[in-house]
Protein backbone atom coordinates (compact mmCIF):
# COMPACT_ATOMS: atom_id res chain seq x y z
CA UNK A 1 0.00 0.00 0.00
CA UNK A 2 1.46 3.57 -0.67
CA UNK A 3 1.18 6.94 0.87
CA UNK A 4 -1.53 7.98 -0.89
CA UNK A 5 -3.62 4.98 -0.27
CA UNK A 6 -3.00 5.15 3.14
CA UNK A 7 -4.01 8.61 3.50
CA UNK A 8 -7.22 8.06 1.42
CA UNK A 9 -7.84 4.63 3.60
CA UNK A 10 -8.92 1.57 1.47
CA UNK A 11 -12.30 0.95 -0.51
CA UNK A 12 -14.88 -0.90 2.05
CA UNK A 13 -15.90 -4.13 2.35
CA UNK A 14 -18.82 -4.22 0.56
CA UNK A 15 -16.83 -2.25 -2.74
CA UNK A 16 -14.49 -5.28 -2.75
CA UNK A 17 -16.79 -8.08 -1.73
CA UNK A 18 -20.19 -7.08 -2.60
CA UNK A 19 -23.24 -6.60 -0.24
CA UNK A 20 -24.10 -9.99 0.64
CA UNK A 21 -20.33 -11.15 1.70
CA UNK A 22 -20.52 -7.68 3.71
CA UNK A 23 -23.30 -8.24 5.41
CA UNK A 24 -21.95 -12.22 6.62
CA UNK A 25 -18.96 -10.61 7.64
CA UNK A 26 -20.81 -8.39 10.34
CA UNK A 27 -23.09 -11.53 11.47
CA UNK A 28 -19.26 -13.20 11.48
CA UNK A 29 -17.42 -10.32 13.99
CA UNK A 30 -20.69 -9.89 16.05
CA UNK A 31 -20.72 -13.83 16.94
CA UNK A 32 -16.83 -14.05 17.16
CA UNK A 33 -17.06 -10.88 19.49
CA UNK A 34 -19.93 -12.04 21.65
CA UNK A 35 -17.60 -15.74 21.86
CA UNK A 36 -14.73 -13.47 23.08
CA UNK A 37 -16.94 -12.02 25.74
CA UNK A 38 -18.77 -15.45 26.38
CA UNK A 39 -15.21 -16.91 27.25
CA UNK A 40 -13.73 -14.10 29.24
CA UNK A 41 -14.03 -16.18 32.18
CA UNK A 42 -10.75 -17.73 31.70
CA UNK A 43 -8.72 -14.21 32.06
CA UNK A 44 -10.50 -14.43 35.74
CA UNK A 45 -13.83 -12.04 35.51
CA UNK A 46 -16.72 -13.29 37.29
CA UNK A 47 -19.91 -15.67 35.23
CA UNK A 48 -22.20 -13.03 36.17
CA UNK A 49 -20.12 -9.58 34.85
CA UNK A 50 -19.42 -11.33 31.52
CA UNK A 51 -23.05 -12.14 31.40
CA UNK A 52 -24.11 -8.54 32.15
CA UNK A 53 -21.68 -7.37 29.44
CA UNK A 54 -23.32 -10.01 27.22
CA UNK A 55 -26.72 -8.09 27.58
CA UNK A 56 -25.37 -5.01 27.09
CA UNK A 57 -23.69 -5.52 23.54
CA UNK A 58 -27.31 -7.55 22.59
CA UNK A 59 -29.05 -4.52 24.06
CA UNK A 60 -26.67 -2.08 21.62
CA UNK A 61 -27.46 -4.72 18.77
CA UNK A 62 -31.53 -5.45 18.68
CA UNK A 63 -34.85 -3.58 18.04
CA UNK A 64 -33.95 -0.55 20.71
CA UNK A 65 -30.38 -0.42 19.02
CA UNK A 66 -27.98 -0.11 15.89
CA UNK A 67 -31.57 -2.09 14.63
CA UNK A 68 -33.82 0.48 15.26
CA UNK A 69 -31.51 3.65 14.24
CA UNK A 70 -30.82 1.92 11.19
CA UNK A 71 -34.56 1.47 10.07
CA UNK A 72 -35.34 4.50 11.21
CA UNK A 73 -32.39 5.65 8.74
CA UNK A 74 -33.78 3.80 5.59
CA UNK A 75 -37.18 4.84 6.66
CA UNK A 76 -36.70 8.83 6.69
CA UNK A 77 -34.25 9.03 3.12
CA UNK A 78 -36.26 11.32 1.03
CA UNK A 79 -38.97 11.85 4.07
CA UNK A 80 -39.92 15.64 4.44
CA UNK A 81 -40.04 16.57 7.83
CA UNK A 82 -40.73 20.13 7.48
CA UNK A 83 -40.82 21.17 11.13
CA UNK A 84 -37.34 21.74 12.72
CA UNK A 85 -37.98 20.09 15.98
CA UNK A 86 -38.92 16.58 14.08
CA UNK A 87 -36.42 16.90 11.96
CA UNK A 88 -33.72 17.11 14.83
CA UNK A 89 -35.76 14.47 16.72
CA UNK A 90 -35.29 12.16 13.86
CA UNK A 91 -31.52 12.83 13.27
CA UNK A 92 -30.67 12.18 17.30
CA UNK A 93 -32.83 9.74 17.10
CA UNK A 94 -30.96 7.38 14.53
CA UNK A 95 -27.32 8.89 15.74
CA UNK A 96 -28.21 7.59 19.31
CA UNK A 97 -29.13 4.76 18.38
CA UNK A 98 -26.40 3.64 15.83
CA UNK A 99 -23.02 5.61 16.27
CA UNK A 100 -23.92 6.45 19.97
CA UNK A 101 -25.14 2.94 21.06
CA UNK A 102 -22.29 1.00 19.84
CA UNK A 103 -19.75 3.66 21.63
CA UNK A 104 -21.81 3.30 24.38
CA UNK A 105 -21.74 -0.83 24.52
CA UNK A 106 -17.65 -1.02 24.09
CA UNK A 107 -17.66 1.75 26.78
CA UNK A 108 -19.78 -0.02 29.11
CA UNK A 109 -18.71 -3.93 28.69
CA UNK A 110 -15.17 -2.51 29.60
CA UNK A 111 -16.61 -0.83 32.85
CA UNK A 112 -18.34 -4.06 33.76
CA UNK A 113 -15.92 -6.49 33.26
CA UNK A 114 -13.18 -4.39 34.63
CA UNK A 115 -15.17 -4.33 38.25
CA UNK A 116 -16.61 -0.81 37.97
CA UNK A 117 -19.38 -0.02 40.70
CA UNK A 118 -22.81 0.42 39.35
CA UNK A 119 -22.44 4.57 39.28
CA UNK A 120 -19.19 4.03 37.60
CA UNK A 121 -21.01 2.39 34.81
CA UNK A 122 -23.95 5.21 34.55
CA UNK A 123 -21.53 7.97 34.57
CA UNK A 124 -19.13 6.04 31.82
CA UNK A 125 -22.67 5.53 29.85
CA UNK A 126 -23.54 8.87 29.77
CA UNK A 127 -19.80 9.88 29.21
CA UNK A 128 -19.78 7.41 25.94
CA UNK A 129 -23.39 8.78 24.79
CA UNK A 130 -22.13 12.58 24.55
CA UNK A 131 -18.91 11.19 22.38
CA UNK A 132 -20.64 8.80 19.97
CA UNK A 133 -23.56 12.05 19.20
CA UNK A 134 -20.54 14.21 18.64
CA UNK A 135 -18.88 12.09 16.72
CA UNK A 136 -21.81 12.68 14.34
CA UNK A 137 -21.97 16.08 14.61
CA UNK A 138 -18.62 16.16 13.33
CA UNK A 139 -18.67 14.02 10.42
CA UNK A 140 -21.57 16.05 9.27
CA UNK A 141 -20.10 19.33 9.46
CA UNK A 142 -16.87 18.10 7.91
CA UNK A 143 -19.05 16.62 5.17
CA UNK A 144 -19.93 20.53 4.38
CA UNK A 145 -16.72 22.55 4.99
CA UNK A 146 -13.78 20.02 3.71
CA UNK A 147 -13.21 19.15 0.25
CA UNK A 148 -13.03 15.42 -0.60
CA UNK A 149 -9.10 15.68 -0.56
CA UNK A 150 -8.85 17.02 2.90
CA UNK A 151 -11.51 13.95 4.22
CA UNK A 152 -9.80 11.36 2.26
CA UNK A 153 -13.30 10.54 1.51
CA UNK A 154 -15.97 12.10 -0.74
CA UNK A 155 -17.23 15.34 0.41
CA UNK A 156 -20.93 16.76 0.03
CA UNK A 157 -21.94 13.18 -0.55
CA UNK A 158 -25.21 13.73 2.96
CA UNK A 159 -26.08 16.73 0.50
CA UNK A 160 -25.86 14.89 -2.68
CA UNK A 161 -27.69 11.85 -0.47
CA UNK A 162 -30.53 14.09 0.68
CA UNK A 163 -29.43 13.25 3.41
CA UNK A 164 -30.66 14.71 7.45
CA UNK A 165 -27.51 16.07 8.93
CA UNK A 166 -27.04 18.37 11.64
CA UNK A 167 -25.87 21.17 9.19
CA UNK A 168 -29.05 21.37 7.44
CA UNK A 169 -31.15 21.31 10.53
CA UNK A 170 -29.20 23.79 12.47
CA UNK A 171 -26.55 25.27 10.78
CA UNK A 172 -22.95 24.94 10.70
CA UNK A 173 -22.05 27.33 13.47
CA UNK A 174 -24.66 25.97 15.42
CA UNK A 175 -23.71 22.13 14.82
CA UNK A 176 -20.06 22.92 15.55
CA UNK A 177 -21.33 24.62 19.11
CA UNK A 178 -23.73 21.88 20.20
CA UNK A 179 -20.36 19.76 19.29
CA UNK A 180 -18.49 21.83 21.83
CA UNK A 181 -20.97 21.39 24.39
CA UNK A 182 -21.63 17.71 23.97
CA UNK A 183 -17.74 17.67 24.71
CA UNK A 184 -17.91 19.50 27.81
CA UNK A 185 -21.04 17.34 28.77
CA UNK A 186 -19.35 14.52 28.11
CA UNK A 187 -15.87 15.28 30.58
CA UNK A 188 -18.18 16.56 33.19
CA UNK A 189 -19.76 12.85 33.45
CA UNK A 190 -15.82 11.60 34.33
CA UNK A 191 -14.79 14.91 36.59
CA UNK A 192 -15.74 12.02 39.53
CA UNK A 193 -13.06 9.70 38.96
CA UNK A 194 -9.40 9.76 39.26
CA UNK A 195 -7.84 12.22 36.43
CA UNK A 196 -4.80 9.89 35.38
CA UNK A 197 -6.97 7.18 34.89
CA UNK A 198 -9.48 9.00 32.87
CA UNK A 199 -6.87 10.83 31.05
CA UNK A 200 -7.32 8.77 27.84
CA UNK A 201 -10.86 9.06 27.82
CA UNK A 202 -10.70 12.90 27.82
CA UNK A 203 -7.91 12.77 24.94
CA UNK A 204 -10.56 10.99 22.58
CA UNK A 205 -13.08 13.40 23.01
CA UNK A 206 -11.45 15.99 22.00
CA UNK A 207 -9.55 14.05 19.15
CA UNK A 208 -13.30 13.69 17.72
CA UNK A 209 -14.45 16.94 18.27
CA UNK A 210 -11.06 18.71 16.97
CA UNK A 211 -10.52 16.24 13.99
CA UNK A 212 -10.25 17.67 10.46
CA UNK A 213 -10.82 14.33 8.58
CA UNK B 1 -56.39 -15.48 6.84
CA UNK B 2 -57.91 -17.75 4.42
CA UNK B 3 -57.49 -21.29 4.56
CA UNK B 4 -55.67 -21.38 1.35
CA UNK B 5 -52.65 -18.51 2.24
CA UNK B 6 -52.36 -20.70 5.57
CA UNK B 7 -51.69 -23.73 3.35
CA UNK B 8 -49.61 -22.07 0.91
CA UNK B 9 -47.78 -19.78 3.99
CA UNK B 10 -47.59 -16.18 4.04
CA UNK B 11 -44.81 -14.24 2.13
CA UNK B 12 -41.58 -13.95 3.02
CA UNK B 13 -40.11 -10.87 5.10
CA UNK B 14 -37.82 -9.42 2.58
CA UNK B 15 -40.82 -9.56 0.15
CA UNK B 16 -43.00 -6.86 1.97
CA UNK B 17 -40.45 -5.32 3.74
CA UNK B 18 -37.42 -5.02 1.23
CA UNK B 19 -33.79 -6.63 1.53
CA UNK B 20 -32.24 -4.51 3.77
CA UNK B 21 -35.30 -4.59 6.50
CA UNK B 22 -34.83 -8.27 6.07
CA UNK B 23 -31.44 -8.28 6.82
CA UNK B 24 -32.11 -5.88 9.96
CA UNK B 25 -34.60 -8.37 11.42
CA UNK B 26 -32.53 -11.49 11.54
CA UNK B 27 -29.57 -8.92 13.26
CA UNK B 28 -32.45 -7.72 15.65
CA UNK B 29 -33.34 -11.52 15.92
CA UNK B 30 -30.31 -12.98 17.07
CA UNK B 31 -29.20 -10.07 19.01
CA UNK B 32 -32.69 -10.82 21.26
CA UNK B 33 -32.04 -14.33 21.52
CA UNK B 34 -28.46 -13.89 23.13
CA UNK B 35 -29.95 -11.40 25.34
CA UNK B 36 -32.72 -13.66 26.48
CA UNK B 37 -30.31 -16.64 27.52
CA UNK B 38 -27.66 -14.45 28.70
CA UNK B 39 -30.35 -13.44 31.18
CA UNK B 40 -31.90 -16.99 31.69
CA UNK B 41 -29.77 -17.30 35.31
CA UNK B 42 -33.02 -15.77 36.69
CA UNK B 43 -34.46 -19.23 35.75
CA UNK B 44 -32.44 -21.11 38.00
CA UNK B 45 -29.97 -21.96 35.67
CA UNK B 46 -25.86 -21.48 36.50
CA UNK B 47 -23.98 -18.61 35.11
CA UNK B 48 -21.41 -21.06 33.72
CA UNK B 49 -24.00 -23.04 32.35
CA UNK B 50 -25.40 -19.96 30.17
CA UNK B 51 -21.99 -18.69 29.06
CA UNK B 52 -21.53 -22.21 27.68
CA UNK B 53 -24.66 -21.81 25.51
CA UNK B 54 -24.47 -18.36 24.65
CA UNK B 55 -20.71 -19.78 23.16
CA UNK B 56 -22.71 -22.63 21.67
CA UNK B 57 -24.67 -20.35 20.17
CA UNK B 58 -21.92 -17.82 18.84
CA UNK B 59 -20.28 -20.98 16.89
CA UNK B 60 -23.15 -21.57 15.47
CA UNK B 61 -23.06 -18.40 13.65
CA UNK B 62 -19.48 -17.19 12.95
CA UNK B 63 -17.04 -18.27 10.05
CA UNK B 64 -17.58 -22.04 11.48
CA UNK B 65 -20.76 -21.89 11.46
CA UNK B 66 -23.62 -20.23 9.54
CA UNK B 67 -21.77 -17.64 7.92
CA UNK B 68 -19.43 -19.85 6.36
CA UNK B 69 -22.30 -21.84 5.06
CA UNK B 70 -23.78 -19.53 3.39
CA UNK B 71 -20.50 -17.80 1.99
CA UNK B 72 -19.57 -21.05 0.25
CA UNK B 73 -23.46 -21.62 -1.03
CA UNK B 74 -22.78 -17.72 -2.98
CA UNK B 75 -19.38 -18.78 -3.89
CA UNK B 76 -21.00 -22.15 -5.67
CA UNK B 77 -23.83 -20.37 -7.32
CA UNK B 78 -22.74 -21.55 -11.14
CA UNK B 79 -19.74 -23.10 -9.93
CA UNK B 80 -19.00 -26.20 -11.88
CA UNK B 81 -18.30 -28.84 -10.36
CA UNK B 82 -17.38 -31.98 -12.39
CA UNK B 83 -16.46 -34.69 -10.02
CA UNK B 84 -19.11 -36.02 -7.96
CA UNK B 85 -16.68 -36.12 -5.07
CA UNK B 86 -16.11 -32.54 -4.65
CA UNK B 87 -19.76 -31.90 -5.55
CA UNK B 88 -21.15 -33.87 -2.67
CA UNK B 89 -18.51 -32.34 -0.47
CA UNK B 90 -19.33 -28.89 -1.31
CA UNK B 91 -22.79 -29.62 -0.90
CA UNK B 92 -22.18 -31.28 2.62
CA UNK B 93 -20.27 -28.36 3.53
CA UNK B 94 -23.16 -25.71 3.23
CA UNK B 95 -25.27 -28.03 4.63
CA UNK B 96 -23.61 -28.97 7.83
CA UNK B 97 -22.95 -25.11 8.28
CA UNK B 98 -26.11 -23.92 7.16
CA UNK B 99 -29.08 -26.08 8.34
CA UNK B 100 -27.34 -28.19 10.11
CA UNK B 101 -25.44 -25.96 12.89
CA UNK B 102 -28.92 -24.21 13.63
CA UNK B 103 -30.48 -27.01 14.59
CA UNK B 104 -27.53 -28.26 16.43
CA UNK B 105 -27.25 -24.93 18.36
CA UNK B 106 -30.99 -25.32 19.35
CA UNK B 107 -30.37 -29.22 20.58
CA UNK B 108 -27.74 -28.51 22.01
CA UNK B 109 -28.15 -25.23 23.97
CA UNK B 110 -31.38 -26.79 25.47
CA UNK B 111 -29.18 -29.69 26.81
CA UNK B 112 -26.35 -27.32 28.46
CA UNK B 113 -29.00 -24.98 30.39
CA UNK B 114 -31.31 -28.34 31.00
CA UNK B 115 -28.44 -29.64 32.69
CA UNK B 116 -27.40 -32.75 30.84
CA UNK B 117 -23.87 -34.43 31.51
CA UNK B 118 -20.92 -33.61 28.29
CA UNK B 119 -21.63 -37.52 27.39
CA UNK B 120 -25.67 -36.80 26.63
CA UNK B 121 -24.58 -32.93 25.33
CA UNK B 122 -22.44 -34.40 22.41
CA UNK B 123 -24.87 -37.21 21.90
CA UNK B 124 -27.59 -34.48 20.80
CA UNK B 125 -25.13 -32.95 18.90
CA UNK B 126 -25.02 -35.89 16.69
CA UNK B 127 -28.64 -36.46 16.64
CA UNK B 128 -29.38 -33.05 15.31
CA UNK B 129 -26.26 -32.52 12.99
CA UNK B 130 -28.28 -35.88 10.97
CA UNK B 131 -31.42 -34.57 11.56
CA UNK B 132 -29.93 -31.28 9.83
CA UNK B 133 -28.32 -32.53 7.07
CA UNK B 134 -31.84 -35.13 6.61
CA UNK B 135 -34.00 -32.38 6.41
CA UNK B 136 -32.12 -30.72 3.55
CA UNK B 137 -31.54 -33.95 1.90
CA UNK B 138 -35.58 -34.40 1.91
CA UNK B 139 -36.11 -30.70 0.48
CA UNK B 140 -34.03 -31.27 -2.38
CA UNK B 141 -35.75 -34.45 -3.33
CA UNK B 142 -39.49 -32.83 -2.89
CA UNK B 143 -38.30 -30.02 -5.07
CA UNK B 144 -37.77 -31.88 -8.16
CA UNK B 145 -40.80 -34.84 -7.22
CA UNK B 146 -43.55 -32.78 -5.98
CA UNK B 147 -45.76 -29.84 -8.13
CA UNK B 148 -46.12 -26.93 -6.63
CA UNK B 149 -49.26 -26.77 -5.43
CA UNK B 150 -48.25 -29.88 -3.43
CA UNK B 151 -45.57 -28.43 -1.99
CA UNK B 152 -47.10 -24.89 -1.47
CA UNK B 153 -44.01 -23.13 -3.25
CA UNK B 154 -42.18 -22.91 -6.00
CA UNK B 155 -41.38 -26.21 -7.33
CA UNK B 156 -38.30 -27.01 -9.53
CA UNK B 157 -36.33 -24.12 -8.30
CA UNK B 158 -33.22 -25.80 -7.42
CA UNK B 159 -33.03 -26.97 -11.09
CA UNK B 160 -33.75 -22.79 -12.74
CA UNK B 161 -31.21 -21.67 -10.39
CA UNK B 162 -29.01 -24.20 -11.32
CA UNK B 163 -28.22 -25.02 -7.57
CA UNK B 164 -26.35 -28.08 -6.47
CA UNK B 165 -28.73 -30.25 -4.95
CA UNK B 166 -28.50 -34.35 -3.71
CA UNK B 167 -30.73 -35.35 -6.50
CA UNK B 168 -28.22 -33.79 -9.17
CA UNK B 169 -25.11 -35.25 -7.30
CA UNK B 170 -26.96 -39.03 -6.60
CA UNK B 171 -29.92 -39.04 -7.77
CA UNK B 172 -33.55 -39.10 -6.53
CA UNK B 173 -33.46 -42.92 -5.09
CA UNK B 174 -30.18 -42.83 -3.52
CA UNK B 175 -30.78 -39.24 -1.78
CA UNK B 176 -34.16 -40.60 -0.06
CA UNK B 177 -31.91 -43.81 0.98
CA UNK B 178 -29.37 -41.67 1.76
CA UNK B 179 -31.99 -39.43 3.89
CA UNK B 180 -33.87 -42.91 5.73
CA UNK B 181 -29.93 -43.85 6.35
CA UNK B 182 -29.52 -40.09 8.23
CA UNK B 183 -33.00 -41.03 10.22
CA UNK B 184 -31.24 -44.32 11.82
CA UNK B 185 -28.14 -42.89 12.50
CA UNK B 186 -29.43 -40.31 14.56
CA UNK B 187 -31.97 -42.32 16.40
CA UNK B 188 -28.54 -44.21 17.34
CA UNK B 189 -27.64 -41.54 18.88
CA UNK B 190 -30.26 -41.20 21.25
CA UNK B 191 -30.43 -45.09 22.07
CA UNK B 192 -28.51 -44.37 25.48
CA UNK B 193 -31.67 -42.34 27.20
CA UNK B 194 -34.79 -42.75 28.43
CA UNK B 195 -37.63 -44.25 25.52
CA UNK B 196 -40.33 -42.05 27.02
CA UNK B 197 -37.77 -38.55 27.08
CA UNK B 198 -37.00 -38.73 23.84
CA UNK B 199 -40.23 -39.98 22.12
CA UNK B 200 -40.74 -36.12 21.15
CA UNK B 201 -37.11 -35.79 18.72
CA UNK B 202 -37.77 -39.53 17.53
CA UNK B 203 -40.69 -38.32 15.80
CA UNK B 204 -39.11 -35.40 14.70
CA UNK B 205 -37.22 -36.83 13.28
CA UNK B 206 -39.52 -39.02 10.86
CA UNK B 207 -42.03 -36.33 10.77
CA UNK B 208 -39.00 -34.40 8.66
CA UNK B 209 -38.08 -37.59 6.71
CA UNK B 210 -41.76 -38.49 6.02
CA UNK B 211 -42.73 -34.91 5.21
CA UNK B 212 -44.51 -34.50 2.04
CA UNK B 213 -44.50 -30.53 1.70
Amino acid sequence: MDDDSLRRGKPTNHKVFGEDIAVLTTDALIALAVEKMATSTSLGVSPERVLRAVVEMAKAVRTEGLVAGQAADLSGEGMSLEEDRARLEHLEFIHIHKTAALLEAATVTGAIMGGGSDGEIERLRKYARCVGLMFQVVDDVLDVTKSSDELGKTAGKDLIASKLTYPKVMGVEKSREYADELNREAREHLHAFDSAKVAPLLSLADYIVNRQN
